[in-house]
């Protein structure tokens, strides 16, 4: 009977409540503090605001669940008297509307949220020229509440500095995703027009609550089935349920979808019938959803049909789909990821070389959508040379949020920093100091139209994104793409106040945490400029050793090219020359071994094993001690986690720390293999502080992850 | 300034309360009526188990759970004198073992929970010979609690009548499910064995609460590679998580797994290299997961490779499988649906004559696994002749959960009716009253080992069903396993209480509204006997008209056979003969058209149009009519639905109403374009009381649905 104990239950129900993750950064906590409480009960006893209109009345359930769940239930005092405003600045009483009058010349959707007095009282106003502005000021001032922020003293003018700020969906029409770590497709095809789901609606809250203005619901290697009438009524079910968010919706348009739809011939953009098939498609479009947003095309790149395919350009095809939505205020989002089938061109130079020849081509209302590097994705690159290449045409910006190279679902990789890093990047377009934030946000070439890209890593998992620390990742594309110019940093304070606790013990430490974790990654995978090591196909882990596939440029000895005198690809005049696309000022800098900054060592440069970096020691040391640093910075990210356990709840606490090991088996599983790898070739010792390797490289090689995700499913 | 109105917030904390349908059956609600609160808090003040063993322990997370949830936070009263007592017989008071000797004699797992007396106190206890039957007792101890039931006298004994009782998964390594409605599979492979989801152990949990005892992780249509050592490791992690529930994995084998992953030539059984294959990979597995299940086979059924291909028959591939994991214990199941490629007999007659020759020649540790009906899963077939037929040989009844047949995840069918309807048939196998259950339990020819399974319809999404009351099907079919007697009814009532309310209010409308749905949908889909006639390949949708496929046998016209005679399927001495199949009562009361049951019409007669049912009207009419029926009883499950919203969460509210209305719709759907196919035969007016069809033939037989769930992705 000795085991059998007597047991008297304690009910803490917090500590069983699901913290499932599914609440993102709106998750409206209770706020314990009875003093704060009380000056959030009194400044938000009684709110005025319009609710006759669709956003309206969105923002009144967004600030009854919030009041809800920070306030804890509390009824509100009745009175005449508001003590919050919400009301466009047209609205406003008129001794107010001064204080307010620099809206009118801010961008559209600006806001300002000001503690100020009306009639004696101390009141709180929220103002906007729009209904949509009106909804962001709404969510800042909560963001300032998750924060545990005085508000006594509020005074917050913002405006977003990039006009489309979408997300792009890698989502097929049978729901699979490209790309995708977090499960299925959260669009249910099937159920639409009919059923709108309840998470239709957390995604549009979340989005307008960072500022993302639109979507593009489909993958861009494109279903050209989108584009029929049954779907497009799915499409416009989506649309309504977005619309008082703020959110437009886009889709992408297989280029061949006159012949697969339309039962045409061709689709070549030059033709007429197939120009008046496009133009009666958008007319259709545009019938369902007055406000459909345009069209992003992925053309003659990576098996995609295209304009090429007819002997046309991509100034051809993008203007003839402008044209089409033109009559409707559409867009076209051409995108700049191209590689010739032919060409044996350095992958890297191809986009420059075949667009920068159409600057200044495109209609008004076409956005060339560019990813951030030149090759595609990977944990760091050099910034795109296109951009700051094409000052006659708006560059739209591609972030890629779902980590199709950074470690998939399980790896904890703080993505803002490396967004930042791009967008802080110089282009020396017009001297120094041209960053290419300026280029994307219009700034520097003066441009009305812009935009900025994240490709989705968005599934119908519980909590999204897959891994709990992914929803940041969400959150810091939506809030650059308001302001590109907002640091990595205060993004990951933001984020994690409203996702867990504004408790500084909390966000301290793991707002280091966080911001360090990028370059872990970058330093167990691809450290000092190497880059497209991966495994083929699904691109999770190792493949270093990958060749022989159909395209030399598939392979990863393409490029890394290590062999007994070195390692790196030389890009400078002595090999591809791509380094020529930048600005002189770089190409002067990087043209020399010396004065390359060493993150980008082996991106521009075939650098001999023996060669001495700036600590003295060699290649090979650096290389070896780089894939340690990142193992070791795993280590340490899961002893600060250890240390965040009292303030998280326990389920997202445990799938994290499960999550942080799985990461540091494969950072050590990175470092094994690269090395074992590379060290045929530096023929070199290991440096002592890597320990043994659990395997042996033929291991590492014959690893096959059949049931990969992100990629095509396989049934067999 | 009208319609700017000053608002005064109302906290309904409740009504604001996400009810996402997660917490399944087991929502643990919060009880309002303060006097049961009392009365429920006294009964539970104090607990008395052992909590060293891991069941233990998850018995007292459940408590924990589960009186936070219903009793509200209150923290129950420490005293040395438990009032709810959950020990194993052995560990009672001795004062209290009498009272559940009963134990001894019961079935493994069976538990007694009993209102009685100790100390001159009154307690509870529960008790059980095993520690899974500890943990069934309280499950059905907190189901009286969530049904708000009088614990004072309480007096339950209950055991499984089923050995077996088994969720079979058909779930795809790639995590996409054949015939799955509810997103993806649960089973994050990529991330397994490291990652444990919160989803594994609250899948567990909700198996373990109705009495499933297994599970077939992947589906029948099998990857060998499930059976490797890196994909073991995670199999061996989902055990382990299972195990405190009382659940045992087991996997489906690929007959040609020692070809695929094993390097050999052959598959052959009769081989020894073949055997020693299968020996040495059950030792792995069993080293480890000690109490691993056994395994599932689909073999020579549609594609799958299978002892035939060697000239073997399925006696010989079972048993070799069946010797490999019989040291540890092991089963197999060896799946009886299997039908010809080459002989064109009626499909519904080959299992049986197949089979039949085989009774008494597996080994003992070999389940032949028998759909219920002898077609595949249709919305009503007749029980499968297989059943009663082989005397010798343990059949373990396979029923579908996933509505495969039955409209996907958009209709409501209430399927417990479905399997009580086969279960409570009559064999006649020894006399009148050998039903179905009676064979499945083994209580009819005495077997020991005996099994139930059902095709899940579980997927990762939020409410793991897709639809709410998908729910149902899980938990009634998990109830009919362990107890094949239990009512449909029965099974509604608790299922509804525990779901959303005991409130009679609710339960009593929506008992009877669960119990016609599955009528409904027979009546619009494939009503008078009618089968599989649905659309080809993902089977969503009417589809009569399907014909010249691959197989004759895959097509529609096969089945129902109008002409402008008649229509339906002659399986009597005249046609097929299947008839024959069957007990001499059934054959003697069905071989005339007018003895056979009204349901069973077609299924086993060509039946003239002209033909007048007992009700004076014709078949033609009679036909029109149940379609009619089908869309009427719809109709009223909207109005019935309309009526239970003060009883329901909005959110589960509103996604039922637009489920529903989807499903009005696909009925109608159903009705019209079936009629309108049949009256090409019947060249007979339409009845008046069947609208007008909204479309035209040609255009519902034009209707492709490329994208449809549960089939193969398509990413074109």
């Amino acid at each position: 009977m000795k085991n059998i104990i007597t047991l008297v239950f304690l009910f803490f129900g917090q500590i069983l409540m699901a913290q499932d993750g599914y609440k993102l950064w709106l998750q409206y906590a209770e706020i314990k503090n009875p003093k704060l409480v009380e000056d959030y009960k009194n400044l938000n006893a009684q709110v005025q605001l319009d609710t006759t209109t669709a956003t309206g009345k969105v923002i009144l359930k967004e600030l009854n669940l919030a009041f809800d769940g920070m306030l804890n239930h509390t009824v509100a005092k009745s009175s005449e008297q508001p003590t919050l405003l919400i009301l466009k600045h047209a609205a406003l009483p008129q001794s107010l509307k001064k204080e307010f009058k620099e809206l009118e010349d801010l961008p559209e959707d600006a806001y300002k949220i000001q503690a100020t007095r009306l009639d004696k009282r101390e009141v709180i106003v929220i103002s906007s020229t729009t209904e949509t502005g009106l909804l962001y000021g709404t969510f800042a001032y909560l963001r300032e509440m998750q924060r545990h922020k005085d508000l006594s003293q509020l005074e917050i003018t913002d405006a977003p500095k990039i006009k489309k700020r979408l997300l792009n969906h890698w989502d097929n029409l049978d729901r699979t995703i490209e790309r995708g770590y977090a499960g299925f497709s959260i669009w249910d095809w099937h159920l639409l027009p009919n059923l709108i789901k309840e998470e239709y609606i957390d995604y549009a809250r979340a989005n307008a609550s960072i500022g993302i203005n639109g979507t593009v619901l489909n993958n861009v290697n494109a279903s050209a089935y989108i584009l029929q009438d049954d779907y497009l009524q799915k499409v416009k079910a989506l649309a309504d349920a977005f619309r008082p968010y703020g959110i437009q919706v886009y889709l992408t348009a297989r280029f061949s979808a006159p012949i697969e739809i339309g039962g045409l011939q061709t689709a070549d953009p030059l033709n007429a019938e197939v120009q008046n098939w496009w133009n009666e498609k958008a007319k259709e479009i545009y019938t369902h959803i007055p406000d459909f947003g345009g069209f992003l095309v992925k053309a003659n790149s990576e098996g995609q049909p295209g304009p090429n395919n007819y002997g046309r350009s991509h100034v051809d095809g993008a203007n003839m789909l402008a044209e089409a939505v033109e009559p409707y205020n559409g867009i076209v989002m051409w995108r700049a990821f191209v590689y010739s089938d032919e060409k044996p061109e350095d992958r890297a130079k191809q986009a420059y070389s075949e667009f920068v020849p159409f600057d200044g081509k495109f209609k008004d209302n076409v956005l060339v959508q560019v990813k951030n590097g030149a090759i595609d994705f990977q944990p760091r690159e050099p910034f795109h040379p296109l951009f700051g290449a094409m000052p006659e045409t708006p560059l739209m910006m591609e972030f890629q949020i779902t980590q199709e190279y950074l470690g998939g679902m399980s790896h904890l990789a703080f993505l803002p920093k490396l967004f930042e890093e791009t967008l802080q990047a110089d282009t020396y377009a017009k001297g120094a100091g041209s960053t290419v934030a300026q280029v994307v946000d219009g700034s520097l070439t003066n441009k009305k139209l812009t935009g900025m890209a994240g490709v989705s890593n968005i599934g119908n998992s519980r909590n999204w994104t897959g891994h709990p620390f992914a929803q940041a990742n969400w959150y810091g594309f939506g809030r650059l793409a308001w302001n590109p110019e907002l640091s990595a940093k205060t993004i990951a304070e933001e984020w994690l106040a409203q996702t867990f606790t504004p408790d500084p013990e909390f966000v301290k430490p793991m707002t280091s945490l966080l911001l360090d974790s990028r370059e872990a990654v970058v330093n167990y995978m691809t450290p000092l400029g190497l880059h497209h090591i991966m495994a083929e196909g699904h691109h999770q882990g190792p493949g270093p050793w990958v060749k022989d596939l159909g395209r030399e440029d598939w392979t990863s000895v393409y490029y890394h090219k290590a062999d007994s005198l070195g390692i790196g690809f030389d890009r400078t005049s002595t090999g591809s020359g791509a380094l020529a696309q930048y600005a002189p000022e770089i190409e002067n800098a990087y043209k020399n071994i010396e004065t390359t900054p060493q993150e980008y060592l082996l991106w521009f440069h075939h650098v001999p094993w023996d060669y001495k970096l700036d600590n003295g020691q060699t290649l090979w040391y650096n290389l070896a001690r780089k894939y340690q640093d990142g193992v070791e910075e795993v280590e340490a990210m899961i002893n600060t986690w250890q240390d965040m356990k009292p303030y998280v709840g326990e389920q997202v606490y445990e799938k994290t720390r499960m999550l942080l090991s799985i990461q540091l088996e494969e950072a050590q599983w990175w470092r094994d293999s690269c090395l074992l790898y590379f060290q045929q070739f530096s023929n070199k010792e290991m440096p002592e502080f890597i320990p043994e390797a659990k395997h042996t490289l033929d291991y590492y090689e014959s690893i096959r992850d059949r049931y990969a995700p992100g990629i095509k499913p396989s049934w067999d």
